[in-house]
């Protein structure tokens, strides 16, 4: 047992016992506390790691953390790093890459390595071509199983995966997969055609990577044939790179939702600066919006002063509308992301929701009632309660439909975040107390 | 091409329509028409799926609607359905069905199905052994590569996977792994030692699950073993189960952090009662605690009425403050979710916060300053930008502490969701703002 935490370590220097530690945790362990160390700590703690053992921690942390690490090294270690890096991580490593960066890496690639690089860069970002490895196995319908088989032994080191087959013709035109499960369960003789599953789900280079990585959950599969235009094999995706980008999709939703810019780098090594970037524009934008609801009192601030008791509940009546309004949006979001809701389905969609806020709406009006009677008089009460019904039912409303026209004009749905939602219900909710109170007190 | 989308073709009852419908797409997307119709058109739908075809729809179906369609099946389907499924599904299935419902798939089941399943249903719920697969090909370390090849061949048509081979030893202790690309990549006469990964990563049956299937994304594993507690082996858990798990725990994530209770159906199918269930608990809770905000508020009601322009901010100071918080809790939530932060990160985690909170309260203050002294005067102004500084690092700090809080005192840290951080920083930034006035305008 070493003593101390990696970061005490780190700190005061304490060379063998790093090493000890090092040798005592798996690499996914040893990735963790890279990506929490500062680029000096990271790169010592890389240095000390095995050649084998490198690259595989290194294949295991996330590009920004990647970059941290390469940046300390010198140029042959360097080379050497990128250069035993599979093709699709290296392309996601440059995609997020300073322009300077990205060079020095293509610089010291050897050219079949460059040039299998520059052809994954040449797909648009956020598509499958970005993300496929070109490394496959493709074998022939009319080889037999044990033919089959040599090729995987013999060319299968390359590959990034033997366990999904493809079977191409002269043209290298897309006929089909094979998993090397029924290879291996088949009988030496029976032919490739036998097993060859001919209608296999398969996506273009320039397809969406998230929507290439659904259908892959949706159907599980281990491997998803990657094809030209023309239907010619241009790789596999694979699942781990699959699994990678529905976490990255996901964690970019959750921090749309909450109105902040995703970053895909460490949450522990990112910088106040860098944390408060992330977020400062939407609270900009938000704060310009909420100017409303101070035009909103204003508007009716004679009424305010007539029964300023009222203003004892403003706070509570929207951020229950908000509360409702950010539950709705959430769903939303979530059901489109999965997909289970499509933008066709927006009515559908507003009127259950519409219902649902009515429903919510009805039993919170019970305690706004009790609340209002205890804290002033049932006039005011009454107000509350109507209110609450009538902003749940919108606030629902609008937080669930949003998204879906989002969706419909092309920009992304989780860009409906809570905050945004909240923020519009305020506003809009305020008009709907003011006016329900000016009818209900005969202002 | 058929006329008209599923659900339309089922109202009208157009079974030839339907027939060439199913014919032409993949078992996810008929899933997905399946989970999106009521039980009848489901139940239909089903039935006029092919024998093969149906049990790979059956498979891909989540298990609220694996219950929709049993339900409407006779007795000979249903248990032929139930006796076929892996182990590890109909024990998914069973955690959330009915006990009435549990008891007919058990009752229908083969003695050995029976009793494989009851074993799994053994383990806690959400614990890894819940998800496994107990059907795995071992092999020994001695044996040659075409010894274990052979046996691949021999018992792989049981198992749900084969590319991850368990070496055992008599008792079935756990030796290590190997895959069966290295062997096949292998020469017919090595050792299956040569290959074995004797430190492989695994897990414990009655592990979480979900963190079971984050160590299986962080380490690029296509299987896990799972062993008891004396390490014999018991099974393996496999990607695709690890995926749903992930994309489960992130849609319970999302759920939670709009403060909904999360359930696993279909959006679509969710009637507006179930909607109106999953919310409305919080909003309850979340309106009681509101109402301290009318405390607050009936406590300044004073300062209020002499100054009763600081009323018109308000909305929009909470607001801010309530986003702020949102955005810290939800980035503190995931990357505890994704294990970048612990529990013992949380002074760092504070201290952070606090930080980026007065960073991003002075870029907003500049606003407020600005809003103050349109709207009303400068002293007010004073007052409101005052206010969001101190808002926004009180919020930030919160919203980022609270989701560690949580997970040291055992509670889902996803329960800190956006509308608890946003009632109470609205409570709390009241107190601020009119601390801040009273001081500024000498109330």
């Amino acid at each position: 047992m070493s003593r101390g935490t990696v970061p005490e370590l780190l700190e005061r220097n304490e060379i063998t016992e790093l090493q000890q530690w090092l040798a005592e945790h798996q690499p996914h362990e040893i990735a963790d506390e890279i990506a929490r160390a500062d680029e000096l700590g990271a790169v010592l703690l890389f240095r000390l790691l095995g050649k084998d053992e490198a690259l595989t921690v290194f294949e295991e942390l996330d590009p920004p953390d990647q970059q941290k690490v390469l940046s300390g090294l010198r140029d042959h270690s360097f080379r050497e790093l990128v250069e035993a890096m599979d093709p699709d991580d290296r392309v996601r490593l440059l995609g997020e890459s300073p322009a300077k960066f990205a060079h020095r890496v293509l610089a010291g690639l050897s050219p079949p390595e460059r040039a299998t690089t520059a052809a994954l860069l040449g797909y648009p970002e956020g598509s499958v071509g970005r993300f496929m490895t070109p490394e496959t196995v493709t074998i022939r319908q009319y080889m037999t199983v044990s033919q089959a088989l040599d090729r995987v032994h013999d060319r299968g080191a390359d590959a990034e995966t033997v366990y999904t087959l493809l079977i191409v013709d002269d043209q290298r035109h897309f006929i089909g997969t094979v998993s090397l499960r029924d290879l291996v369960l088949g009988s030496a003789g029976q032919r490739v055609s036998e097993f060859a599953e001919t209608d296999a789900p398969r996506v273009k280079a320039t397809d969406d990577a998230e929507d290439a990585a659904r259908l892959m959950q949706d159907a599980n599969l281990l491997d998803l044939p990657v094809v030209d235009s023309e239907d010619r094999v241009l790789g596999l995706l694979t699942i781990d790179d699959a699994v990678d980008l529905i976490e990255a999709a996901d964690s970019e939703d959750i921090a749309r939702q909450a109105a902040a810019t995703p970053w895909s780098g460490h949450y522990m090594s990112a910088s106040v600066l860098q944390l408060a970037r992330s977020r400062i524009v939407w609270l900009l934008l938000l704060i310009v919006a909420a100017t409303l609801t101070v035009n909103v009192l204003q508007f009716f601030e004679s009424t305010l002063e007539e029964v300023t008791t009222l203003a004892l509940f403003v706070p509570l009546l929207i951020g229950t509308g908000g509360n409702a309004g950010a539950q709705a949006a959430t769903a939303s979001v979530r059901a489109l992301a999965v997909g289970e809701v499509r933008t066709g389905d927006i009515l559908r969609v507003a009127w259950r929701e519409c219902r649902v806020g009515l429903t919510l709406g009805l039993a919170l009006a019970a305690i706004g009632m009790v609340l209002g009677t205890v804290f002033v008089h049932v006039r005011v009460a009454a107000t509350l309660a109507v209110s609450l019904i009538a902003v749940c039912a919108w606030a629902a409303m609008i937080g669930a439909s949003m998204p879906l026209l989002a969706k419909r004009a092309g920009i992304d749905p989780a860009v409906i975040s809570t905050p945004l939602v909240t923020t519009l219900v305020d506003a809009t909710g305020l008009i709907i107390y003011f006016l329900v109170a000016r009818a209900f007190l005969g202002l």
